[in-house]
């Protein structure tokens, strides 16, 4: 064997188990699916708790918790949860991702950040407590979601 | 009818309608469990992403996120979610809960204040942006998680 193909040799060998580690690390399409089907089910949790707040007997630290979440997991970085590979497939059930959502990379940014900056407004509502505010607000966040799903989403 | 029972009558069909307001809106269990399966899948999600960080290459910003993710959601009052009636039952799967999780209150109530203290002070350490201190206090934070499961979720 002459010195190159030794590199040679071992730079593939290198490269095979960075490569056999990666795949090892990196999460399977259906687990991705199931993280973000989760994620949005949280949201759908501290939205329900905030409509159920402003409907009913309003608690501050309840919307703030709420709120907060909302805002973390609009801040967690989602998109890396729609990678390459998880347009179809079933996570806790068939994903409702429209293909647009894969494709239309300007269109999904822009509502990423309306959604990560209606969140952060509702932090800070909630956090002065006024619950007029706050609904006013909260319908703001919810156009964001709504927008998004009606342009993204299949009904399900 | 009679006055008295006049007003017997009309509180009686008040609280009716309160009662069937309350009913239609408090959650049903499965969804509770649902929304509580979730949220653990995103501490899950975000726990993963911090261990890969730790393991490669390390990006400041995404432990950030995760950080203040599982901060956020554990401090969301997760237990709401273990409500009266969702001791049994199916989420996305069967409940992993044991028993125990709706009756020993003290236990419970002292490791969910032990993941909210430590996973807020992964977020102060995220910030700080020292890969070992982060590293260390993982494992903190990866403690109270595996106490927690050991006493109070089925091995699934």
């Amino acid at each position: 064997m002459t010195s190159t193909s030794k590199i040679l040799a071992t730079t593939a060998l290198a490269l095979g188990a960075i490569a056999a580690a990666w795949a090892q690390q990196a999460p399977k399409p259906e687990q991705l699916i199931k993280w973000r089907q989760s994620a949005y089910q949280v949201l759908g949790w501290n939205t329900a708790r905030i409509k159920a707040n402003l409907e009913g007997s309003y608690n501050k630290d309840e919307v703030i918790r709420a709120a907060n979440t909302i805002a973390a997991i609009s801040n967690s970085g989602l998109g890396s949860l729609f990678a390459p590979g998880t347009e179809t497939g079933k996570g806790w059930h068939d994903t409702t991702a429209k293909p647009a959502l894969f494709t239309d990379t300007k269109k999904v940014g822009e509502a990423a950040a309306a959604l990560s900056k209606e969140a952060g407004e509702l932090v800070r509502v909630a956090n002065a407590g006024d619950a007029a505010a706050v609904k006013t607000q909260f319908a703001a966040l919810q156009r964001t979601c709504k927008g998004c799903h009606d342009d993204f989403r299949t009904a399900n």
